[in-house]
């Protein structure tokens, strides 16, 4: 994750922001035998996931998936756990950025948006799901997850930055929190409460993270102080 | 769930609020052997999810523990899934209402702090934890999960009510969604990304939530046209 000039990925599935996404058809890393044979290995888990969900998923469904042989799988991964894992390392190495339509609001209202739609198609949600559902059970998934959203939060950051240098937003704000609160009310639904998630929820998550931060709701006592 | 007075319990757990938190021991439900039984088999049920999380639990765990005999389960659960639902279904009949502060900023941050507090402690937020991440892999306690939360976001709605009525927040307010959007950044926190929760994020949680529903981000328009 330090050197993304040397990660390309086709991957534009709208909803990477939230979530870690099965790349397109044909969308094999570059870089030789190893990440092909990396990058099979993530596909196969990503379409077991979606099929059957993380505790179902065998090391032999992904090895006839991916046609990579199950010495190999055990070898270099160790574990299924290991698989799901490095899955989700991939996923989060692609070149994603955060929406930049010129002003915080439309920013916030494009973040909370990429989830709605990416979640909109069940199929499409299933392997994102599976892996928020593995790391209830699975310690290594559980650290990737945590890695992912991590980083993805990390990459929103400039969003806020961007505000603050506009006078959108009070300097100090805390933009880990603003985006952190923008996915959270999304998030509640799909994973916790499994209420329904549509463009309402996603334009009031906006809404609300967005009044907050203009309230200074977001203020840290180290970000007021720099600022 | 029509009768609460009909259902008193004696558990008083802060985390009663978020989540479904094992009784304090010795509190079975009145009710005769019936009730007993339930409340038996739920308590092992609880004290299993917290000791293996879902995929490991057994009827065999909950027989043992409950004292139940493994037929009698069956034949009354059905399946260890009905067994998990049910436990959730009870668990959500108990009393809690929640807290009155005599203002929303206070009734806000009590509700944030109730869930922050109720996992503060890793032994009491197991069997809550795995109960929502059961909910990934078996649709009745997914089911049940919806129906908990259905219910306890309804119950904390007079807290919107009051403000409305105290001037503090604008009529039309949708309560559900500020109730929602207190316990959305921390939940997303302890489910999803997993990174820790304590009473900075339950107070920035609640501050985030009092000033978008001053700014009116939580209006609807049903609500804005009854208002």
């Amino acid at each position: 994750m330090n050197e993304p000039s040397e990660r390309p990925t086709t991957s534009a599935d709208p909803a990477t922001h939230a979530t870690p996404a099965p790349p397109a058809p044909g969308s094999r890393r570059p870089g030789g035998r190893t990440a092909r044979t990396r990058a099979a290995v993530r596909d196969a888990v990503l379409t077991g996931l979606a099929e059957h969900g993380y505790p179902d998923l065998t090391v032999e469904y992904v090895a006839e998936h991916s046609g990579v042989h199950k010495t190999t799988l055990y070898r270099r991964w160790g574990s299924l756990e290991g698989m799901v894992a490095d899955a989700l390392d991939l996923a989060g190495e692609d070149d994603w950025t955060p929406p930049d339509t010129g002003g915080l609001a439309g920013d916030l209202r494009a973040l909370a948006r990429e989830v709605s739609d990416g979640f909109a198609d069940p199929a499409a949600a299933a392997a994102p799901t599976a892996f928020v559902g593995a790391a209830f059970q699975s310690p290594r998934a559980a650290e990737a997850l945590h890695a992912f959203y991590a980083e993805r939060f990390r990459r929103c950051e400039p969003v806020v930055e961007r505000a603050v240098e506009r006078g959108e937003a009070p300097p100090g704000t805390d933009a880990g929190a603003v985006v952190r609160a923008v996915s959270a009310p999304l998030f509640l639904r799909l994973f916790v409460t499994r209420e329904p998630v549509g463009t309402a929820q996603a334009d009031q998550a906006a809404a609300a993270a967005l009044a907050a931060v203009e309230a200074g709701a977001f203020l840290t006592q180290r970000g007021a102080a720099a600022g």
